[in-house]
């Protein structure tokens, strides 16, 4: 153990294993988690080739082997709960996308809500046997957000019972579904329904890709994969031409939209239901937010605590990195987002199971606001954490750039959710649209419930005008005090978002000119709503903690969120009257001291994150500290160093010393 | 020709060729330039394979081919003035690097200003005809920026003449120095100098690493490549383990430091000299810095006016994604940056040569400004752009995930520019001392002269000091009221920095301590001035331009630039009392009003930085805006698609549904 990381881990004012439980939600899960992490690491075929190390083609082929060995492991230790599953996964794939990710998260679990009853007793038990291995092909090459814009159609001929597949144009290619390219012999297509000569919309179809046999395409299936990306190498995404591919009624997904034998369409009875999938799955990104920065975090602290440069005064050795200031500004206020996303996440997951029962009973009235909240947390959490990782991985100098610290791998494997399930601009104009009614609801003189209340008028008589008008009241060192002033900052910003659409109506534009000429206010008046959010929902959660070394540090954590916070939009704060002049000094001054408060227990607050090196797979971030060594141990394993003297040597460089 | 891409060419306002030439430096210049380029293009060797399909292996591969090739091309070709090397290179390597890069950035350099005559005459010729190549190991596994770190020792004995040459501990291994894991024979190693029992500090030595005639490292030399990194896949950064290897006392550089035969060290005359290599790179990387960002901005902004998604209005076909005010803000400041950093760059470069001009007749007077600005100015451009590029990416929605978009690659191999060289808030705390020491001296009555003379006394006591003290003078309309409010802004925040450092002192802590307890507020105040100097760059360009459809349309993007930054700080802004509540909503309204007006000459802008589509190599930034044929095309050729079915299908996927 290296003796400074054992420093810190001495000096630390709480009890760590007690924060792990809450962050796992208690002991127990706790527990059961480590039981499950251990079943994977401590298993022989776990202990895989670094994947650095391997071509794609070979990333691909590990891919695909870990996903067929997590099935029969899984089924061999009956794991089934989903927590179970997604925790044993995980662990399983390290920062890496599972080659049949597509396959659990969308193809099987359309089949279970979409298929009507023959339907699912055919295609459910192919899909659950793997004879049938799916993907989802949703997005086209030219249209991605906007679902109307697809363009593969779908056409009924009821002389023989069959739909035709078309990819009509080269922009109705589908571009980018995981597990199409190699992996998956059937799609759910998301295709434009034609019958009757008259179009209906999008529809689900179950198309055959690949013989179940041999796996080779089918005729009229053109199949492949796209080629490199930023990351998930080892993901076979995959393009999609479909050249009057026949396949019969029956592969239209009918459970509540039909097609009748003659070509008649009948209407599905509610287009509420696929909300809740949306929600779903953006909370499930906001934990992986949270997930991905706290890796990083506990990489680049555990690193900033053994690094040691530079100096601070003149002839002393040179001292931890973590001691700079600046690198304390870096870090810390990341560890307190990390934590601040790790409680968001476990209050979507609760509000969305409770409002689940409340749907299955016909209740929809709370799943406008949540899909409002999902779409602008998603956006919210995901840029911050991408940003984050970055600023996580420069802190970490050079070697931060190297792959051993996995950040690299973090980063690209984490950062898509900027884009995929809703771009996160739309995803804040749709909070924004929600927030803009509210609004005017409220102002229509409607009582608004729920968490855009402070939209209500009685409440907005009570902010402040200007900063002269009327004094200031926020304590910066008091959290609830905080809470509010992030609450009257979000008031203020759908205030003026609302307001710059009605001026532009004056200029008799169009709804939709006004709404796209306010939209850098809307994504701004978004983005103060989700900050006051987790703000609050961090606050809350300090309610809920009993111990009060545990309960202590995380309040500095909270507090210097709130404030970093306050700094980094001070013009908003100023600008509305919130904060004076002098308090902003307040709150520069205040962070300074929350940083050096912070330092003594960094490295604990990353370690009650609880993840095993296994599972970090970062030479900077291993809990030992013992960081060179291994480095060095590292880099000689790279393919390079195969052969003393590379071939291109002898190819190029001393043909080139002949010649000259 | 995609229709249109052509329509926002026959928009512009502006004459694309005449701005091409402000950018190249005239008309002459772009003419060179361009035949270079299509020496370039024309080559049949140009035409590679696409690097990213390619393991890691065959890129350092091709990278040591494309580097010998060059090698014989500018001497076939007769190019040899530096400027046209580095344009034929860049043109040559895309957006990659040179394997042998660092053998003409810091061997060849290094030869030649620090080799006495007798070593001039024999290392030189070796380094020419690429008998000796070399590369320049400085950074150690422990060490970076801070050199007085550094471990690696060389120990004079005198009994025969010799160094030993040692890496005494593990974090003194040699680690990241381009070329050296594989391609080098030679390094140039800096190495703490110890003879007749005392060091003399870092000293730098000629040490062959292998054989001039195998390429097989020598007895004593553990060398090799430290592994795969973020980027930079094709070069092979290296390590490098000394064991006692002996190298003849003339194997140390004696132009200035030397040890004589009895081991009698003998001091140089100056220290100041190397100031003026780091001065130049640090110049060359903010022209980097513009470079980066102007690639990433032509293929966002290309593909901007080529891709269509969702709807405004309903029922209208899908506009152009370039029309939503949203994207718009992501990305014509950043275009507006580009601009700006381009002509920070040729202002660096003449300053440079300028200096240099005056310290080869022993003038240092201007070097210390000179290189403290070259280090923010480097932090600063080098983070903007990184985070820049990204914006660029995802401003392309998925596809700026596909390696086809080119982004990723620009990002990976531009970003480590915020590391080397200077981490960037090392940098930043440089010039922040340099404000400092500034700042005091105006205190104490000395009168400051050059881009530092606004922090004189008789300007300071210009300054607002609060809102109602003094009526507010910014005209946001007037770029030369914006620049002087960022002049003010720089001058307030040293001063805050100051007075932090002072109050730090107040409570007794060191110099030391005071200093790091402030480094936030420094940052900080480095930042402003660097932002204060870009400003008042693009401002002045804009006299030395004639022609008034370029004047006009630069001029916009100069405000827009201007206008965003403050937008973007407004929190100072208004802190200091630089700009009132209404005025900050006049900016807002401003900016948008400017989005609106360069919408129309968005393409233009970025067709004038001239990037030829092999250039490019984006399928998503090309010229003729044909998208998604090629996108298609480039899929097709993926690696993975080189057979129907892949083998994993057969080795785990046939095997798990036998099973289950």
């Amino acid at each position: 153990m290296n003796p400074d990381i054992t420093r810190e881990r001495e000096n630390a004012t709480f009890d760590v294993e007690k924060l792990t439980h809450i962050l796992d939600g208690g002991i127990e899960k706790t527990k059961r988690r480590r039981e499950i992490e251990s079943l994977v690491i401590s298993d022989p075929d776990f202990q895989s080739e670094d994947l650095n190390f391997l071509s794609r083609s070979e990333r691909y082929d590990a891919a695909v082997k870990k996903s067929a060995q997590m099935i029969l492991k899984l089924r061999e230790y009956g794991i089934s709960d989903p927590e179970e599953i997604y925790c044993y996964k995980s662990v399983f794939r390290g920062h890496h996308h599972e080659a049949l990710g597509l396959h659990f998260v969308m193809f099987l679990p359309t089949l279970y809500t979409q298929c009507n009853k023959q339907q699912f007793k055919k295609w459910v038990p192919l899909a659950e046997s793997f004879k049938a291995l799916g993907t989802y092909a949703q997005t086209e090459m030219g249209h991605g957000t906007h679902l109307r814009g697809l363009e593969t159609t779908a056409t009924y001929d009821p002389a023989t019972q069959e739909f035709v597949m078309n990819s009509p144009t080269i922009t109705s290619i589908k571009w980018w579904p995981g597990g199409l390219g190699k992996t998956s012999n059937y799609a759910i297509v998301l295709a434009q329904l034609h019958t009757q000569g008259k179009c209906h919309g999008l529809q689900a179809f179950i198309v055959p890709l690949r013989s179940m046999n041999t796996h080779i395409p089918l005729p009229g299936v053109v199949v492949g994969d796209i080629g490199p990306k930023f990351g998930f190498d080892e993901v076979d995404n995959g393009y999609l031409k479909l050249e009057n591919v026949r396949i019969p009624r029956d592969h239209m997904l009918m459970k509540y939209a039909k097609v009748e034998a003659d070509g008649t369409y009948v209407k599905p009875p509610s287009a509420k239901l696929t909300y809740g999938t949306m929600v779903f799955i953006r909370s499930m990104i906001v934990g992986e937010a949270a997930h991905a920065l706290a890796k990083s975090c506990t990489i680049a602290i555990r690193y900033s605590s053994v690094r040691h440069q530079s100096e601070i005064r003149p002839g002393e050795p040179e001292p931890q990195i973590m001691d700079y200031q600046t690198q304390q500004y870096k870090l810390f206020p990341l560890l307190a987002t990390a934590y601040a996303y790790k409680f968001v996440g476990q209050y979507m997951n609760q509000v969305y199971h409770r409002i689940t029962g409340d749907i299955s009973q016909g209740d929809f009235s709370e799943l406008p606001e949540l899909h409002a909240l999902s779409a602008g947390l998603k956006a919210f959490t995901t840029w911050t954490a991408s940003a984050g990782i970055e600023v996580c991985r420069m802190a970490c100098g050079g070697h931060g750039y190297s792959r051993c610290s996995a950040l690299p791998d973090i980063y690209v494997n984490f950062v898509p959710t900027c884009t995929y399930e809703g771009e996160n601009t739309v995803m804040m104009l749709q909070t924004a649209r929600f927030l803009i009614k509210s609004y005017r609801q409220a102002s229509a003189g409607h009582q608004l419930s729920g968490i855009v209340s402070y939209l209500n008028e009685s409440e907005r008589s009570l902010q402040p005008q200007s900063v002269s008008s009327r004094p200031t009241v926020v304590n910066v060192n008091d959290l609830a005090s905080l809470v509010d002033a992030y609450k009257l900052r979000a008031a203020k910003l759908v205030e003026l978002a609302a307001k710059s659409i009605q001026q532009e109506l004056q200029k008799r534009v169009s709804q939709e000119d006004a709404w796209n000429n306010s939209a850098i206010d809307l994504v701004r008046a978004s983005d103060a709503h989700c900050h006051y959010v987790v703000v609050k929902l961090f606050a809350a959660k300090l309610g809920e903690i009993g111990d009060t070394g545990v309960h202590s540090v995380l309040s500095t954590l909270a507090l210097l969120y709130a404030l970093q916070g306050i700094q980094q939009h001070s013009g908003d704060f100023l600008q509305t009257g919130l904060l004076s002049v002098p308090q902003l000094s307040q709150v520069s001054q205040r962070l300074k001291e929350l940083l050096a408060q912070l330092r003594p227990n960094a490295v604990a607050l990353v370690d009650a994150f609880d993840y095993r090196d296994e599972m970090l797979n970062s030479v900077l971030g291993r809990y030992d500290g013992n960081v060179y060594e291994h480095m060095f141990e590292w880099a000689r394993r790279s393919p390079l160093n195969k052969t003393e003297v590379h071939e291109s040597y002898h190819k190029y460089l001393k043909p080139l010393q002949a010649k000259l």
